[in-house]
C-alpha cells in the first residue's frame, strides 16, 4: 500500500541524487488565471522530469543480487531517461523498451545516459510484454513507469517539498498519464495538508482517467491522438486508479490548443520550457477549469523534454507565416 | 561612490518588490563546461531581467515631490520594462524613450505595464537628449539604465543573493552592456567574497568594454551588429568604467554563434529561456573562455525577454530546413 511513511522513506533514500526544484510564481500568470499559482518546477529536475524521483527510489531499493542483474523498463520517454540516469548513478545496467516513434530527443538522451534501447512497434507490440521478455531473459528487475508503490512514493516527494515551501494551498493540480505522480502527490497531500483538493488533468483526446473516475472502474480508450505524449496510456494504472478514486476532487480535461497556449505563456512570460504533458495543469489554471473557490493552487510543471523542431513549430507554426 | 553599504540599503529598499531568484545547476552543463556552474536566474526576475532591481531602487528613493512629477527613461528594452513595472508598483507616471526598431515584445510589454512610449530613430537621434528633453518639459526625474549609483547598487543585490546561497566561488561571470550589473555585482563580490574573480563578457562584434579595459580609457565603437541587443552601447558608462578597471580580472568576448549555442543548450537542457545578452557569460563558460583555474563559477542569466519569432528562428533557422 502507498502510505506517507513510504514517501518519507523515499525522500530519505533519494535526496542526494535528485534536485530539490524551485517553486516559481508570476504575477502575469496569476492575473490571467485569476488566482495565485505556485509552480513546482520538475522540468528542472535531473533528466528533465519528476520521473527521476520514482526511478531513483526503485533502483536505490534493489538488493545486491538484483543490482547485478540490472533493470529493464518500458517507456515512451521521460521514465526511460530517468531509469537510464538513475541506473548510471547507481552503477546498474539498464535496458529500455521504447516505441519506434518516440521523440528523437528522448531516444538520444536515453542512449546518451548509457542505457541500451530496444525498439518496439507501438501499434503492434505489447510494450509490457516486450519488457517482461527482456527481464525474463536476464533476470533483470522491471521498473514500471507508475504501477509500483516505490515508484509512486518517489514521485510523491515533489509534493512533499512543495508543502514545505508553500502553506495554505487550496488545491494541487497534477498531470495524469498513468497516474504515478497523482498517486504519490495526492497521498502526500492528504497526509500533510488534508484541506488541499487534488485535481488530475489530462488531454481531452485522452480522457481515460476522467471516464474511469466518472464510471467508477478502469475504462480503456483507443490510443489517443494528443501532443501530450506523456498522457497516452489508454487507461489509469491498476494500482494508481484506486488512489485517483479516493483522492481526486475531480478530473479535468484541456484541449491541445489550450496546452500549446499554456506552453507559450510559460515559455515567453515565465521563461520556463515545459513539455505538453507538463503544461496540462497550467492550462487548466489558465483556462478556468478549476472551481472558483480555489484561490491558491500548486501546479506541478512535471517535465520539460521537448525536441527543438517540435518546439519551433509550436512557437511559430509554419502556416502562421505569410 | 558605489559602496557595499549602498547595496545593502538597496536590498532593504527593494526586497518586497523583486523576486529572490533561484540558483540552478546542471550536471550536463558542467560536463560540457568542464567546471561547476551556478546559474543565478535573473531571467525569472519580474519584468524578465535584473533591471527590475536597479529601477526599483532608484524609483523607491524618489522624494515626494519627485514622485509627483514622474520619471523618464531611455532604453532599448529591459530597462524600459523595469522602469514601467517599478513605476506602476510605486504609483508613479513613467515615460520611456525607445528606439523605433526595438523588439516588438519589449515595446508591447512596456506599454502593457502602463508606461507611455516615445519613439526615436536610433541612427539619427541622441537617445539621452530625447530623454533629457522629455524630463525638462515635465520636471520628471531621469532614471538612467546604468550610469547612476542607485541603479548600480540595485543590480548588485543579485550577486549578494548568490553569495548567500553558494559559497567558495572562484569567479563570477557577468554580461557587460553599459556596465551597471558588472559595477554593482563586482562591488558586492569584492566586499563579500574578495577571492572571487569578476569577468565581464560581451559580444565579439561589440567589444567596446574589452578595448577600453585594455587601453585604460573609454573607447567608443561604431553601433555594433550583434544579436545581443542589450550589449549595444557603444562605450562603457562614465561611472561604470572605473569599476570595470578596478574590479575586472578580464573582459571576455564570445561570437554570436556561440551565444546562440549557449541559448539552445540552456533552453533544451536546462529548460530556461535566456535572451542573447543574458546568455553571454554562459557562452563564455561553455566555450572555454574562462581561465582553467576557475573551478566554481557563478553565472548571471541576466534576462529572458525574447520575441516568439526571434526564438523560433534561433531554434530552427529557416535555411536549416529542406
Amino acid at each position: 500500500m502507498l502510505t506517507i511513511d513510504l514517501i518519507h522513506e523515499a525522500r530519505e533514500r533519494i535526496w542526494r541524487f535528485v534536485h530539490r526544484t524551485p517553486v516559481l510564481t508570476s504575477r502575469a500568470f496569476d492575473e490571467r488565471a485569476g488566482r495565485e499559482v505556485f509552480f513546482k518546477c520538475e522540468n528542472f529536475q535531473r533528466a528533465g522530469a519528476f520521473k527521476m524521483r520514482g526511478a531513483t527510489n526503485r533502483i536505490r531499493a534493489l538488493t545486491d543480487g538484483e543490482r547485478e542483474r540490472g533493470v529493464v523498463a518500458f517507456s515512451s520517454g521521460n521514465h526511460a531517461q530517468a531509469v537510464a540516469v538513475a541506473s548510471r548513478d547507481a552503477g546498474v545496467r539498464a535496458r529500455i523498451a521504447m516505441p519506434s516513434d518516440a521523440p528523437r530527443a528522448k531516444v538520444e538522451a536515453t542512449k546518451g545516459y548509457g542505457a541500451e534501447v530496444v525498439f518496439y512497434d507501438r501499434r503492434r507490440d505489447d510494450r509490457e510484454q516486450v519488457a517482461r521478455d527482456l527481464a525474463a531473459e536476464s533476470g533483470a528487475v522491471l521498473v514500471p513507469p507508475y504501477d509500483d508503490y516505490l515508484v509512486m512514493a518517489g514521485q510523491g516527494t515533489c509534493a512533499m517539498e512543495l508543502f514545505e515551501e508553500v502553506t495554505d494551498l487550496d488545491a494541487l493540480a497534477l498531470p495524469f498519464g498513468g497516474g504515478g505522480l497523482f498517486a504519490g502527490a495526492s497521498v502526500a497531500a492528504k497526509a500533510l495538508s488534508p484541506r488541499v483538493e487534488c485535481f488530475a488533468v489530462e488531454p481531452e483526446a485522452g480522457d481515460d482517467a476522467r471516464q474511469s473516475f466518472l464510471k467508477g472502474e478502469r475504462v480503456k480508450i483507443d490510443p489517443p491522438e494528443t501532443i501530450a505524449d506523456g498522457a497516452r496510456p489508454q487507461s489509469p494504472g491498476e494500482l494508481t486508479f484506486p488512489l485517483l478514486q479516493r483522492n481526486a476532487a475531480d478530473v479535468l480535461t484541456v484541449s491541445d490548443a489550450e496546452i500549446v497556449e499554456a506552453m507559450k505563456f510559460l515559455l515567453l512570460r515565465l521563461k520556463v520550457l515545459v513539455e505538453p504533458t507538463g503544461a496540462l495543469p497550467a492550462a487548466a489554471a489558465l483556462f478556468g477549469k478549476l472551481p472558483p473557490n480555489v484561490r491558491r493552487v500548486g501546479v506541478v510543471l512535471s517535465g520539460g523534454n521537448v525536441d527543438a523542431d517540435t518546439l519551433a513549430s509550436l512557437i511559430a507554426p509554419p502556416n502562421d507565416n505569410a
